[in-house]
C-alpha cells in the first residue's frame, strides 16, 4: 500500500495529494499534526530525519521525501497523464515555475519559519503578516508576469492541461488566501487556479477534504 | 553561445557552474552583482521577471531559470556523465537530498532574506547569524543523518560519483563556512565535500575562480 504522511494544511503534502490524484493512484493517509509538533516525535524522526512532511512510503519499502522529488518519482513510474511536457525546454519552464513557488515563496512562509519569527525574533502579528505577504508578493508578481507574457501559458501554467507548476501553484494560492493576501493584481494566477479547482483531482486534494482537517 | 547570468557568491549560480563543468559544456559568464542590486535593474527584469540568478541562455533562444530546473535540463539534453542515477527510487533519493538544501536551507539564508531581516525587521548582527546558523543546523543535521545511515551513500552523496545532491551540497557548505558555521558535527558532509573539491569541475566552479570575484 502507498501511504502519504502529511498534514491537511501543508502546502507540500497538498502538492503530493494532487499529483497522486492526477495519476489516479490510491493511497492511505497517515496524518502528522504539524501544529502539535508530531513531525519532531522520535518515532517519526526515526523514519524521516528531516522531520518534515510529506513522506510517501510504498509497500516495496521505498520511502520518498521532499514533495518535488516525490512528484518526479511519480512522473517517472507512472508517466500518464504527464505532469511534465515532452520537450526539454518546456519541461525546464514547468520546473522553473514550480520551483519559483517551492524554492522562493513557500520556504519563507511555512509554519516553522513563522513560528521562528514569533517565538525567537518576537515579532508581532502585523510584522509576521507583512513578512508573509512580502514574499508572496515578490513571487506572485514574477509568476504573474511569466504566465502573462510567455507563449507556453494556456488555461493552465503550461498549455491546456495541469502540470507540476499547477501542482505547486494551487496550494500556494490556498495558503495565500488563508493569510488574506490580495490576489487582485494576479488575474492570470486566479484564472489558472479556478481552472484547476474545477478538476476533481485538485478538489479531492484540498485541505478541507482530508481526514485530519479540523 | 551558452551564457550564465550569475554572481560569484550565489549558491544557486554556483550549482549551475558545477553542473555545466561536470557535463563538459563551455559557457560565457554575464555577472549580475547582487550586492549592487543589478538583478532588480530594468534591463535584467525585462528578461527575467524573477529578478534572481542564475539564468542560463542558449543561442537557440532558450532561456532557463531556477538552478535545479537548469540542472535537470542539462541532464536531459546532455545525459553523460549523469547527475542522476538510473533507478527511479535512487533518482528520488538524490533529488530529495538536493531539495533538502535547495528548498529547506538555502531559501532562508540567501542575501535578500538576510537583507530583509536587517533592513525591515532591524535585527542585529548576532540575531542574523543565529537565524542563519539555525536553518543550516536544522538542514545539515538531517542531511548528515541521511548520508550516514542510508545505504545509497558512498564517497559522494549517492554512490561513488557526484550527482545533483553534491551539486547542491558543495555551495551550501561554502556558504556555511563563510558564515563560520561549525561543521564538526557533520563528518560525512565534510568528507563528501572534500571528495568533491578534489574534482576539477567543482574547483573551476568555486566562487573565488569567477571573473566577478572580489
Amino acid at each position: 500500500m502507498t501511504t502519504l504522511y502529511g498534514y491537511f494544511r501543508s502546502s507540500a503534502a497538498y502538492r503530493v495529494r494532487i499529483a497522486l490524484n492526477i495519476k489516479g493512484l490510491a493511497y492511505d493517509q497517515a496524518p502528522v499534526n504539524l501544529v502539535k509538533g508530531e513531525q519532531r516525535a522520535e518515532v517519526y524522526l526515526a523514519r524521516n530525519p528531516q522531520g518534515l512532511v510529506p513522506m510517501l512510503t510504498i509497500d516495496d519499502g521505498t520511502q520518498l521525501l521532499q514533495s518535488l522529488a516525490i512528484c518526479e518519482y511519480l512522473e517517472e513510474r507512472y508517466p500518464e497523464p504527464p505532469l511534465l511536457p515532452a520537450d526539454p525546454s518546456d519541461r525546464a519552464r514547468v520546473r522553473a515555475l514550480a520551483q519559483l513557488v517551492a524554492c522562493e515563496i513557500h520556504p519563507l512562509n511555512n509554519l516553522r519559519v513563522l513560528k521562528y519569527l514569533v517565538n525567537e525574533l518576537q515579532v508581532d502579528e502585523d510584522t509576521k503578516l507583512t513578512w508573509y505577504r512580502h514574499w508572496v508578493a515578490e513571487g506572485f508578481t514574477a509568476l504573474e508576469t511569466m504566465l502573462s507574457r510567455e507563449a507556453g501559458s494556456g488555461d493552465f501554467c503550461h498549455g491546456d492541461a495541469p502540470t507540476l507548476a499547477d501542482v505547486c501553484l494551487v496550494p500556494q494560492v490556498f495558503n495565500a488566501e488563508r493569510f488574506e493576501f490580495d490576489l487582485s493584481a494576479c488575474p492570470r494566477i486566479r484564472r489558472i487556479t479556478a481552472n484547476c479547482r474545477a478538476i476533481e483531482a485538485f478538489q479531492r486534494a484540498a485541505p478541507g477534504e482530508q481526514p485530519d482537517a479540523n
